[in-house]
């Protein structure tokens, strides 16, 4: 479809919301038509947070964890354990994690995973600031959270190998039959996963 | 879920972008880190499409149609027949039939339709000035091309009613089987339609 559009505001508008993921020419007309339904004043909230987000956004010093300040909240929080942690690629999983309530202590955002289709090396990730936070010696323990994809597996594998010189324990987020799921529809890598990594009985009754 | 934020930035952003139709939450979260992604260019191309497109939109004089000017493209074209209006509910149906490249006339723009559980009543449409466009006595016909559902019916009925006292022809799209549908899989209402409005064999092959 390639619409004739009465207006070459209505056009712009279109033209930059489909350029956003999973917004395709079709939804982008839908929400164009949305906002000129709405008041002005929301037009004006949604155009200036995009702006905003895009222009004031700061980054945490410690972690690279977006935040409005000079550290994120996490960080700064005096209550957190700073000898634990934790490895994601984006602050997605930062967010996934903190809703689960179950980690203490601080987070590394890598800022995505090593991807060679996609031109991303160890080079474009937060992996040397990462090595220099465990370097102070006031880390004891690094998580890895990462997606369980090659690209994951890839880039865990290289951040154990830069930090074998250290005195630190790498370990890795369970895998596992997932919480709710039937064993008979498991796929076999991960009920295999599941087996190997089987846990102590009692140790499964904590959370 | 109802995540922490590491940033109000980004709470905003995601606030806002969530009150479009179609974005949820989650959605609004990836969209927002997409644009974090991105140079600040296209942030501020998105941001200032979005509010000229609300603050500097213009609506057609004649048709309701949205334009950049004073009138639509299509009313100021004097190739077009004035003498046939075409009744729609949006801008999306202009739209849809303009892609067609079947219809020569020119349009009038409900801005919607009789919706009683929506609070839509004919008043908040633009059926007042359809009827003193009919009564200028230039229109020959009043082309109806609402949707085929009961408040498009209402809608259809409605208009028809308040048209009878002028020497206009009313006509409606037709409904039928699609064109590349196979004829057992039609619901009974459209292929019951298909054959009360059949039309001549030679008709057919016009278009």
């Amino acid at each position: 479809m390639n619409p004739k559009f009465p207006s070459t505001l209505l056009e712009n508008a279109v033209n930059e919301l489909s350029a956003l993921p999973g917004i395709g020419r079709k939804t982008a007309l839908r929400l164009a038509l949305y906002i000129l339904r709405r008041d002005t004043d929301y037009a004006d909230r949604l155009s200036s947070s995009i702006r905003a987000l895009r222009h004031e956004i700061k980054y945490c010093r410690d972690c690279h964890n977006i935040c409005d300040g000079d550290r994120c909240s996490i960080c700064a929080d005096p209550r957190r354990d700073r000898s634990i942690i934790c490895v994601v690629g984006t602050i997605r999983e930062v967010m996934a994690i903190e809703n689960t309530a179950q980690f203490q202590g601080v987070y590394h955002v890598l800022g995505g995973i090593i991807s060679p289709i996609d031109g991303i090396g160890p080079a474009d990730l937060e992996i040397d600031s990462l090595i220099q936070r465990v370097a102070t010696g006031e880390v004891k323990e690094v998580m890895l959270a990462l997606s369980t994809t090659m690209e994951g597996d890839t880039t865990n594998f290289f951040i154990f190998r830069k930090l074998s010189p250290y005195d630190v324990k790498v370990t890795v987020i369970a895998r596992g039959v997932a919480v709710g799921d039937e064993i008979e529809y498991a796929d076999e890598v991960t009920l295999g996963r599941s087996i190997v990594n089987r846990v102590d009985f009692n140790d499964s009754l904590k959370t």
